[in-house]
């Protein structure tokens, strides 16, 4: 707890939620200065612990705490340090920290795993800069290349590439990004909920058996630049229109197929008070837990774009949009063993009655992982469900009891 | 046509609509160094016709062609030449340039008014980089303050003031900007409708007796930022959602009461695919022929506003906005002496038939000055309609008969 809090301060504090030291949250950017602050301070947090340090092609850190069998693959544990731009201090911090933690705790005791434990460090996990998430683990587990990640472009100066970045913050490792050739034995990741589910329920450990299937979809409407002053309502093109209406439109889809349809990120070209916007960019987030739901959802996001572009907004004339609709996660499964060593260790820790089997909203690394290896996760409460911004908040008593299952799963599970 | 097309190369081409060099449009922003390559011309092609230059402390210049009495006030003409960052060659430009033609051919014929002939290159008339249209011409005419325009802002980096740039672009003069220190005894501007009535009409002049009311909003709107994998459809505060909603009802409002109503400038935060907009700013602008009509609009809308935040985007939370509404440009009536002298002028240039009386859709320098100076306009067509966008286009014929009806109008108001 001490760390997040300490990292928090050192690594990239902004917002203030409260008068107290610890109530600030983090802008912490994939692979920016800040980024690469905390990344060496990692590596030098697990090297004192005696661990070997890997960096891949990819910016992802692996720190090896030795066991017994040292030539057996690595039981892994991780998540990530980047954040998004409102962030809070928990949303992946929290899972590479109760990372070090076990391997602090093991070091404390002197005790000797049967085999190597590896802590990761995924990199660009939030996709917030460069729009992609869960970009370093993807090409771990073979499901993206690192041709396409090197090419990203930062959002916000829309030049500056990934590969760039690595190289300029001294990232770009030399081991290869795979799963076949830096492998590991399975995947353990303790994550805050970020939503508002445990704390409903009243529950203080979720035990996830998946994850939601889910897609980002960018979308153009072309309108057209007209003056709002001279334009009779009845001549306009107006893309933002148009967009309006499909936002109204994905939200009853969404609550209809019992899924999830956002807009969130939004542009408008040119952007002036006294023009109508004759361009209008945005991206899509749909999701669903099964993939025949995501199915439907994107399904009747279409119909509600296509509607929205076919008249109305352009006083008769169907305005122009372009879809680009990449291939979806799909839903995740997790390993069923990996389920029941974490839900023992959670009745074990917190008892039956405070434990809860659930499915994560947020797409996170295991999800990657889960394609190639054995992989699971657990939850914490997140206080009043939020996340994504610097309020984000789980009591110390909640981090510390998701630590300790962590600790027991990995432990139970070098036993097996 | 020609100077028009010149300069629009030499200060600020952008954006092609055809393989002609004359198919590109203009972006010449406010103060901007193209603003002040192109203010530097016109004071060297003025001063070259025996015009003495005044410029002022809001950046606006007079240019004065003498006339044989020359210690009575100058009857004036003026327009403006910045642009939009997506501008045509003609807003604003055509009215100043029409106007050095005037000069133009006066010293051509050697022929000496009775009065002295004041051509002004109104500053920031856009408003596009500095929030204010209208905006020199607005405190000359005594509505606004210098003090009130030098703090304006630019929106694009939201730290550099009028001020600032002023002074940096040497633009910063030594007369006071105020119609009682400085001057006119009537004003007249010629500017392309922006609009698509003269075109549908067939006709060629447009006469003006007026220009529309209107207002720009600031809105601002608080939802809550939070992860759109994890937060149910029902718990959500999305501020775009109620904006969205907002949109498509002030389209509604606008109909119904015969005017306009437009969001074309609009930002969220944090502006990230997967964190719902906590904060939403947007830009309403409304418009009516009538100073009523205007009232009714605007009250429509903010019951819009109202009801969208109420319930439906908060799930039954009530979202928080504010308003920043300022005092209306009220509905303009222009000096009915100076519309009849255009319009004979215009019946005497293209005839009976091909001229129109008329009410500008957009506000002009002109809606300034007509409050304390006698002012009226010109309109000729613009194709399509299109304006503030590079596809802007008159035709060189139309251009001409324009300036002729301004040239006919300035004698004969210098006669009478
Ligand atoms: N956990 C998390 O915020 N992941 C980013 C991808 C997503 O939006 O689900
Ligand atoms: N003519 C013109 O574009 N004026 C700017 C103010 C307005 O939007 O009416």
């Amino acid at each position: 707890v001490e760390t997040i809090h300490s990292t928090a301060d050192q690594f990239g504090a902004k917002g203030v939620w409260g008068p107290e030291p610890t109530q600030t949250g983090v802008c912490r950017l994939a692979l920016s200065d800040i980024d690469k602050q905390v990344k060496d301070w990692f590596i030098e947090e697990t090297t004192k612990l005696g661990c070997t340090i890997k960096i891949d092609e990819c910016g992802n850190i692996f720190a090896t705490y030795p066991g017994k069998n040292n030539n057996a693959a690595a039981t892994g544990m991780g998540s990530h340090l980047d954040t998004q731009p409102t962030g809070g201090r928990y949303d992946g911090i929290y899972g590479v920290l109760s990372g070090l933690q076990v391997l602090r705790t093991l070091k404390a005791n002197n005790f000797v795993p049967n085999f190597p434990i590896t802590l990761v460090d995924w990199c660009n996990e939030e996709g917030a800069r460069f729009p992609m998430s869960l970009m370093a683990s993807s090409v771990w587990a073979g499901v993206k290349t690192k041709e396409e990640i090197y090419a990203l472009k930062d959002i916000y100066d829309n030049k500056t590439t990934v590969y760039e970045e690595l190289k300029r913050i001294k990232y770009l490792g030399d081991v290869e990004c795979s799963y076949k050739a830096n492998p590991l034995h399975a995947h353990f990741e303790i994550h805050i909920e970020q939503g508002p589910v445990l704390e409903k329920y009243g529950k203080k450990i979720g035990v996830l058996t998946g994850a939601q299937a889910y897609n980002w979809l960018n979308i153009n409407i072309k309108g057209m630049s007209q003056h709002t002053g001279t334009t009779p309502m009845e001549f306009r093109r107006d893309a933002l229109l148009a967009t309006a209406n499909i936002i109204v439109g994905i939200n009853e889809v969404a609550k209809k197929f019992k899924g999830l349809a956002s807009i969130a990120k939004l542009s408008l070209l040119p952007d002036v008070v006294n023009v109508i916007p004759g361009d209008v960019d945005f991206v899509l987030d749909i999701r669903h837990e099964t993939d025949e739901g995501l199915v439907n959802i994107r399904k009747g996001c279409l119909e509600v774009i296509e509607t929205a572009c076919l008249n109305k907004a352009g006083n008769g004339v169907k305005l122009e949009y372009t879809i680009e609709d990449p291939y979806p996660y799909p839903a995740t499964h997790f390993n069923k063993k990996l389920v029941e060593i974490i839900d023992e260790a959670a009745i074990n820790i917190v008892g039956e009655d405070l434990k809860h089997k659930m499915v994560s909203g947020a797409g996170h690394d295991s999800c990657a992982t889960n394609l190639v290896i054995p992989t699971a996760m657990i939850f914490v409460p997140s206080k009043d469900g939020v996340s994504h911004n610097p309020c984000e908040h789980t009591e110390p008593e909640e981090l510390e009891a998701g630590f300790r299952v962590l600790l027991e799963a990995i432990l139970s599970y070098d036993h097996y």
